[in-house]
């Protein structure tokens, strides 16, 4: 295959984001063997059937083995385990790289288990749905979506230039980053609008039952969108949170705080106040849409 | 025309609600003759441009005189001194109706204002956009949408029907409720979404300027969700939380001891807590997909 950037790619955890990957790879033909490690077998079946990958396996050694590129689509929390059992196997010069959703861990976690002769790549693409699992995947998820990359300075530049170039060739706008700096602007853009939109519907759920079965019939306008976002998958949710808990915590912090401000603004009938607070966050909209993240 | 159901219908504000529903009405045939009563000229003059309505005016008292059937589709500030200024105008038996996010206060602020002989029957389509002014509207924008009345206990029942006949012509289900009752469910399916949208974005404008261009640009994943809901109207909302006040500080209380639990549990590293709140959320996106308002 002439497109091809990778002889043999293999992809750890066919889910939502690794099975979109792995489409992406193939459509676009940049890996000359695609591999799929699942460790459940009704996944596998199901990647066979849907024939999303060259090999499929559930054994890490015969997967992993003799790839020039390994990527994580696991947890974030698999991360040390999976590390470890991964680093006798890879092969001298073997990029490792995962697409998890936070970025310090992977520094901390991932890292120290890897040997020497492997390059460690980390990345996050900025994309994604409420769904789990291979069925839910589709190509076309990381096109016109950005990547951000986050390799320790030392990092082998070569490596990092294959895994951007993996990333250009699928759609998708790289950017490099220090993970620390990653952590805090993903805290706000996207952990702490999860946090809310679970802590908002839990709220609801709590509700005495006759304003509850309201509260999914009236649901239109505002509400509905929060189910949307509280409707992704609580694992990865809880391992973010634990793995990003100084920057969610900060932001947080700041959040409850202006919270207050507009509580407080309500309760003395302060309506300047919130109309001119209300006009700040609509400007915000305009850099959005023109940013084409809409 | 046959499906008129009214033979003169004013509607006052024709904004993105009151041009959706004189559009409706048109394309129904529900009215002999469409009103639209807007205070801002430019406004008239796209009214008339887009031929929204048989007659365009300013004038209170040309526009509401002789009808069946007043709308009032303004800020919900504007009612006490609306309902002064259209009181002396009305002839008798005219409904008098609105389409206000709050509905206590149209029983305090409206009510009164008008003369014994109108029908006052206040309505609330669950249906929007975040955008404004009459070229935001369109005649589609209310089907499939429930319309909720809450007419005061004793109000003339024939009045009730007629309303209710015109929502569901033009592809609403209309529930009736107490007002109370609606000012609570909106305050949680509603107000309190809108709350945490403009803060969580205020929150973002106010971060230091490196942190905040990041902030848009990788908004995709949450953040843009968010950015949509506070891009609404600031006098709308503005009134809406002046308006119903007490219903929104409640809930506001709920979710802050809530949205404290989480955050302890982040704090201490509790995953338990956190997997076991996450996945009683995200079984509620279940139910608002079952009842078709996903
Ligand atoms: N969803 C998003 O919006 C999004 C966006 C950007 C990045 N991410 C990141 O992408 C990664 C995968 O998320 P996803 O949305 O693709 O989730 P997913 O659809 O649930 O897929 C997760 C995959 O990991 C496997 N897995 C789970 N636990 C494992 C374990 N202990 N050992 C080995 N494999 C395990 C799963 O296999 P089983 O079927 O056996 O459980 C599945 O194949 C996460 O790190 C997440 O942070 C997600
Ligand atoms: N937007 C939604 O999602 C939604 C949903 C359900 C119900 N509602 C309710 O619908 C009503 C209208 O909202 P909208 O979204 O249609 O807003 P909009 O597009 O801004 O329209 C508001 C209309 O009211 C007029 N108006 C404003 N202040 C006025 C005043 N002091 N005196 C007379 N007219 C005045 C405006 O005229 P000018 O052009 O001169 O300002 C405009 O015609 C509100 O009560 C709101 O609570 C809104």
């Amino acid at each position: 295959m002439s497109n091809a950037l990778f002889r043999r790619v293999a992809i750890i955890g066919f889910g939502l984001i690794g099975s979109s990957l792995g489409r992406a790879i193939k459509q676009h033909g940049l890996a000359g063997t695609l591999v799929a490690i699942d460790r459940d077998a009704p996944s596998r079946d199901e990647i066979a059937l849907l024939k999303l990958a060259d090999e499929v396996t559930g054994d890490l050694a015969a997967g992993v083995a003799d790839a020039d590129l390994v990527v994580l689509a696991t947890p974030v929390s698999t991360y040390a385990e999976l590390g470890r059992a991964i680093a006798p196997l890879l092969k001298p010069g073997c990029i490792v790289s995962d697409v998890g959703s936070v970025k310090q861990l992977v520094l901390e976690d991932l890292a120290p288990a890897l040997p020497p002769h492997v390059h460690l790549v980390p990345g996050h693409p900025i994309a994604g749905t409420e769904r789990s699992g291979p069925g839910a995947g589709f190509a076309s998820l990381f096109e016109g979506r950005w990547c951000i990359l986050t390799p320790a300075p030392g990092t082998d530049r070569a490596a990092v230039a294959a895994v951007n170039a993996l990333w250009h060739a699928i759609g998708s706008d790289v950017v490099e980053m220090d993970a620390e700096h990653h952590d805090k602007v993903l805290a706000i853009t996207s952990h702490l609008p999860h946090l809310i939109a679970y802590t908002i519907v839990g709220t609801a759920v709590d509700l005495e039952e006759d304003i509850k079965s309201e509260v999914v019939k009236f649901s239109a306008s505002g509400f509905r969108d929060f189910t949307r976002i509280a409707a992704s998958d609580p694992t990865m949710w809880r391992d973010i949170f634990l793995n990003n808990r100084e920057a969610v915590l900060e932001m947080l912090q700041r959040l409850t705080e202006d919270l207050f401000a507009l509580q407080r603004a309500i309760r003395w009938g302060e309506g300047d106040f919130l109309f001119e607070r209300f006009t700040r966050a609509r400007a915000i909209r305009r850099s959005v849409i023109e940013a084409k993240q809409a």
